[in-house]
Order: structure tokens, then sequence, then C-alpha cells
């Protein structure tokens, strides 16, 4: 069984907090106790978990990630977007995420982003059950 | 229960979609609804999830990631691939799908490519089933 | 369920061989045929999984990370621990491990590792099981 959210995104490089969507589809697919994959169904966005109470270091990885992979002419592929490609491989499309409770086991400071790298787009994320202790 | 398949490299470095040899392991562990751990046991090499349609993408990561990661002489370990497991480790040994009426959950551009960073090799891939919700 | 464990961190960065603890973890558990989740419920940590053999590698991985993120007078994030933020989002945060006959596979020169990106601190590190074949 599957859930799905969308997620619009605003700009060219943003990472959005999906903490909330990620909890609403775990209690839609009724996960009590267990582990919820988030996984992105796109090659130029990504998954990650970081801080969510200061909105500067979503804006700091955002900005870092950039620098290290600018936007460059040196790419062969012909869309002028493989920067996104770069950055999705580095990040990753799934997280995996413990479910005790039907609650997410998250650190304090920790939210799940969704990372968009070639918007502005809506996008979809998927939310799927995997390991199923109970 | 636990699949595998081999993967001959051909380069130092190359991408390898392996999309096929994921979803022939995912039937011949019978998995029907769940999700699939891709894992390579490897230490320099790596699995990633990116655009499959054009060979271009795959090779603007691997190049980007070896401007990246150059192979340097500053580097400590003696074998002289420390580049190959720094980027294991930033790409990563792993890779989680859901698994839907028997098939792969990927999006429309999604493949599944085996990262070779210190090649040509023979590798081997484990697949294992993660989530058994029938 | 859940299992953890406590990793004391030395230095601001360095990553620690902590394999040992995750097959306790998973002998606690009672893992026999599955999967563990390995969590870091850190945003300035990682996990990751590279060579256990000559401790050179994590060396390598460690100061080559410094040299691509390094601690920047640029960043936004006023605690000034940005470059810890970006590493931990480079590594991610989770592994998953295929687990068969209560064993932990992994390919022979494979260790995990805790990767501390803004210690030296007291950590926790998190073990679950994800998948329950049998």
């Amino acid at each position: 069984m599957l859930a799905s959210f969308p997620v619009r995104t605003g700009s060219r490089t943003s990472l959005v907090d999906v903490t909330r969507d990620v909890e609403a589809a775990v209690r839609e697919l009724g996960i009590r106790n267990g582990a919820a994959l988030i996984f992105v169904p796109h090659t130029t966005a990504a998954v990650t978990i970081n801080e969510s109470a200061d909105p500067d270091v979503a804006r700091d990885i955002d900005s870092k990630l950039s620098e290290l992979v600018p936007d460059s002419a040196s790419f062969r592929h012909a869309e002028g977007n493989s920067d996104a490609h770069v950055k999705s491989s580095m990040i990753g499309c799934s997280e995996t995420v413990l479910v005790e409770d039907g609650r997410l086991v998250l650190g304090t400071w920790q939210g799940i982003f969704f990372c968009e790298f070639d918007g502005p787009r809506s996008r979809t994320v998927y939310v799927g059950e995997v390991g199923g202790g109970g």
C-alpha cells in the first residue's frame, strides 16, 4: 500500500519541510509500529532529514550544494539541468524513518525536507510501509 | 532471503543501469507488495537512482563527482583509491524501492544505477526484501 | 521495537566504527532474518558504511568532506555549525543492512561508521527492524 502527497515548489532550488505531510501519510497507511519509506519519484529532486527549527539551516544546505554543484556549461545532458541530477544523487531520493505507536521516531531537531533542485514545479512524494513489526 | 547479481564494469569510473537486474531479483525473491533493498557490498562503489532515459545524465554525474573528489596525492590510505571510498560514502551503498503488484515503484524517468568508482572490476549486488506487507 | 546505543566522540569531526554496537542491537532486537535500520537522530552527524580494515580510509573521508564543506563565515545559521548540517545531509542519517541468520550482511571490507561533524559530544544511535521476513 502506498500513500502520496503533492509538493508545490516556488523557486529553482529550495528545501521544503514536509514532516507534517509524512505524518499524515503514515496515519493514512495505518502504520503503528515499523518504518516508513519516503520516496521521491523525480530525478532532479531529493529528500533529506535535517534541522527544522531554524530555517537558515535549510537555506545554508541549499546554497552550499549550489556552490559545490553549480549550473555549468560543461555538462553534456542537453536539458541543461545536470546540476540538479547530480545533487539528487548526492542527497538521495529516499529516507527511511522508524514509527513507534504511530509516531515518527525523529530527533528533537529533525524534520523531513523535500529538496527541489530544478523548480519551480509540482512534485509528488510517495510514502510506503517498510517493516511490519506490528 | 537474499538474491544477488553480478556487474562487470569496464572502466575506472562509470554508472551502469541495473534496473532490469533488480527487477529480475525482485521476481526471484517473490516480492509482490513491500519493498526491496538494493545493497552494494563494496567500499569503492555505490548505488543511486537517477535518470535512465538520456545516458548523458549518468556521465555528467560520474564526471562531476570526479571533479569534486579527484584522485589526490594528499590521501593517507596507501592503496591510492581514497577518492573512490569518499564517493562511495557520498552516494551511499544502498537504495530502497517500494514494490507494488510485483513491480518496482519508480518515477517515469528513474532507473537504478550501479556506481563504479574503482574499476574495472567484477562486482556483486545484493537484493533483499524489506517490509513484508504481503 | 527499538534499540539504541551511545557514542562518545572525541573531536569536532571523526568517523567512529560502530559495527559491533549495531550487531549487539540486532541481537537485542532478536532479528534473525530481515533488515535493520541504523538511524542517527542528530542533525550534525550521520552514518555511513565504508572500509573498516584500514583506519586511514575513515580519516581520508573525514578530511575530504571538511575540504569540500569547510567551516565558513558565509553561512547564515547563527550557531556557526552549518558545515556540519550540510555534511549530515550529504552522507545521510540512516543506513539499512540486511540480516541473515542473525548476522549483518556486509561485504568483506565493510564496517558501519558513526560520522561526527560537530563534536565532541555524547550521541545516540537508534536501531530498528525493517522487514520482518521471519
